[in-house]
């Protein structure tokens, strides 16, 4: 139930923050992983990560979103291996109250995405 | 686990929004209730709405911070009734893929709100 790539909001270290976002809202989901051209995992921005940034940071709408969106992200974010199970990696998002994880193998590079919600259908038979 | 009244953010349907924003920055959660006087729910604004207001609504800063938090809000947001049980309340967040149910009586009234990782960790016994 792990997202492919290709079927989650992921963008290059150096794009806009405001297509970061529209990124976000054409796959439906608050996040978008960042990678780097060679694939590893530079960071993650968050519909949290938006909230903090509008109460921390008030430039003027066109400054900000012309930022580019690494600027904003969080750049060591928690994240599990391929061969992790599916009950540890819900039980890191729950000790962590996060809702996604970015899977990364030993080489840094992103494999994936693991979203809380497919992940608890999954524990629950309803995938 | 429901949390109880006090301990998330809980506001008037008036609140300007940037105060809205601060009451979940306090908080830490991703959403802030919405209730009128009389403790009627009014709807919910969650940092899913912030995304979407920032690629919908490009008013300069000051103007939506001002704006009142009911105008961004969601009015009919999915509620589940305080009898209903912990798994059915899961069902819903999962089937409606949210992070968060408020929990409603029969008059409408905001008892308390139900946030999908404490749910999750009474499930599996993390709590």
């Amino acid at each position: 139930m792990m997202l492919q790539p290709g079927s989650f909001p992921q963008c290059e270290p150096r794009l806009f923050l405001k297509l970061a976002l529209e990124k976000m809202n054409a796959e439906k989901l608050g996040i978008v992983c960042i990678a780097e051209a060679d694939g590893k995992l530079a960071g993650i921005f968050t519909d949290g990560d938006i909230r903090r940034m509008l109460l921390k940071d008030q430039k003027p709408f066109p400054a900000l979103f012309t930022d580019d969106v690494i600027v904003h992200a969080v750049k060591k974010p928690t994240t599990v291996h391929p061969d992790d199970s599916l009950m540890q990696a819900i039980e890191v998002m729950e000790q962590k109250e996060i809702w996604d994880l970015p899977v990364v193998d030993e080489n840094g590079a992103l494999c994936g995405l693991l979203h809380l919600h497919p992940a608890i259908k999954a524990l629950l038979g309803m995938a």
